[in-house]
């Protein structure tokens, strides 16, 4: 069976490890720091590289950004890696093949391949933190789009009437509604909106400084006002998610991300098949956690 | 050059003519009523086949409704299409291939291969008529879903707090604001809302009878509540197809359907340009017209 070395490039450390053709990681998973400037990664996964070079076929890697179609570079800005990172063309890094893929896909393909997604036809990975990402795998082929930058699912639209603002500058992106921010945002217009928020636990305190742990801790202290800002919130998950079944018909759809543990999934499946105008779906939690870009690099290296 | 049988199989006639592997139309195009039972449409075209059998190598269908995986049925409900039309397994129509798509699938790979999206890479066709349909192909291949029924676009919510509802009874579906019956919905609520509606012209008509005809015959008239209505259906149907663009990275947007004609292309380009978060679209008019359908088929057949 073919290996790969699959790389995730984080904003803090690379971490990196070799994957088998079934997705399964097969030595110790190792990590460095991630370097301060774009010569030092480069040379830095030069190193990782050279380390691993007898025992491998290919090298995957997983980065932020939007990557090229040819899979050699990063194009898009990432706030976390440090400026010419996009000019850095890492199929020099060596004589095998080596293949970028954004984060998310490689997320998706490694919950398709060893994962939550594992035996599905359709699988829709949509990753829940600060933001919302997403990927789609269908018959084996990652859905990459005109310039590899499909799937921006977070910047969806679910309302017509420029309502609220994303942090991005548009209007009523899903992430703002949705994601983490989206969960403050829910606690913001619940405080100044929802009677109950005037006999809840929270009454004092700002509404602008309500955290997302506030809220969840509040649903386990039974705090009306809590309850209801998170109903709302998963009313906004479920719109946009129902909204997706019906335009990527999924057989299984993967939750992944810094909120999924929040994410009532056995309650969005339910509703999802209730209203979506396709056939059923499965909403599964992610089970390759912090390896799935590590993972889903290599079998997209390798595929 | 291999050459299909391509029939497109409509509520009132079916047309067919053959086509080859570039998508021209290789022969007359002759059309028959379309039959009234299930079994009278199976010898329609098990005789339409028969006189072109020497002369094709396969034979494609577009056909109203979902279709399965193998692209041997029609399993959905079709409105237009008798009992037992579920029933037909297509593929026992001769021992040549013969292969059954949904028309809207089948109007995206007419538009793909020898259409408004022929030389793009990926190509989302939208079809405005009384509902909006739509399909995708992005590297020569038909993004289908886990069971054939993907690109129910008519379905993606747009608002996310129950404001209309929907024929098809859901809440705030992008076609109960945007399509045909959408622009009718836009001219009643416009008739309730806008202070224009009190100088117009159609001031004395019920709002409930207004039809798509008089708004744009309206906008012909300079009539401000009718120019009001139009844009704001033109800001609703922006809204999904921005979305869209986020969603599938197209470099190509065709809009076809009975409602395209009165739909600005130029205007929705510059603004989805301006918005979307991934690069550059064009926005252009199908140009396969009624033709869509048996050139689409046949060239999914053939593919």
């Amino acid at each position: 069976m073919k290996k790969a070395l699959g790389i995730d490039i984080g904003g803090t450390k690379i971490l990196y490890g070799i994957v088998n053709e079934e997705g399964e990681i097969v030595s110790d998973i190792k990590k460095i720091p991630t370097p301060k400037t774009a010569d030092e990664i480069y040379l830095a996964l030069k190193n990782v590289i050279a380390q691993y070079y007898d025992e491998i076929d290919v090298v995957g890697l997983s980065s932020a950004g939007a990557v090229n179609l040819e899979n050699t570079r990063v194009l898009s800005s990432t706030p976390n890696l440090p400026d010419g990172y996009n000019e850095i063309d890492f199929s020099t890094l060596c004589d095998k093949k080596v293949y970028v893929e954004n984060d998310a896909n490689c997320a998706c393909a490694a919950e398709y391949k060893n994962g939550a997604g594992k035996g599905f036809n359709t699988v829709l990975m949509i990753t829940i933190g600060t933001g919302i990402g997403g990927g789609v795998i269908s018959d084996g082929k990652l859905f990459r789009g005109a310039k590899g930058n499909a799937l921006e699912v977070g910047s969806m639209k679910i309302f017509a009437d420029k309502r609220q603002k994303c942090t991005c500058g548009r209007y009523d992106c899903w992430e703002s509604y949705a994601s983490g921010t989206g969960l403050k945002n829910c606690a913001k217009t619940g405080a100044l909106e929802y009677p109950e928020f005037q006999n809840s636990i929270y009454k004092d305190k700002n509404c602008n400084e309500i955290t997302t742990y506030d809220i969840t801790d509040g649903m386990q202290k039974n705090d009306a006002y809590s309850i209801k800002v998170f109903n709302q919130w998963m009313e906004y998950m479920f719109v946009g998610l129902v909204s997706l079944t019906d335009i990527f018909n999924p057989d299984c759809i993967v939750i992944s991300g810094g909120m999924c543990s929040f994410v009532d999934v056995d309650g969005l499946e339910k509703k999802i098949n209730e209203e979506s105008v396709v056939t059923n779906v499965t909403v599964k939690r992610a089970t390759t956690g912090n390896n799935a870009g590590m993972i889903g690099a290599a079998v997209l290296a390798l595929g």
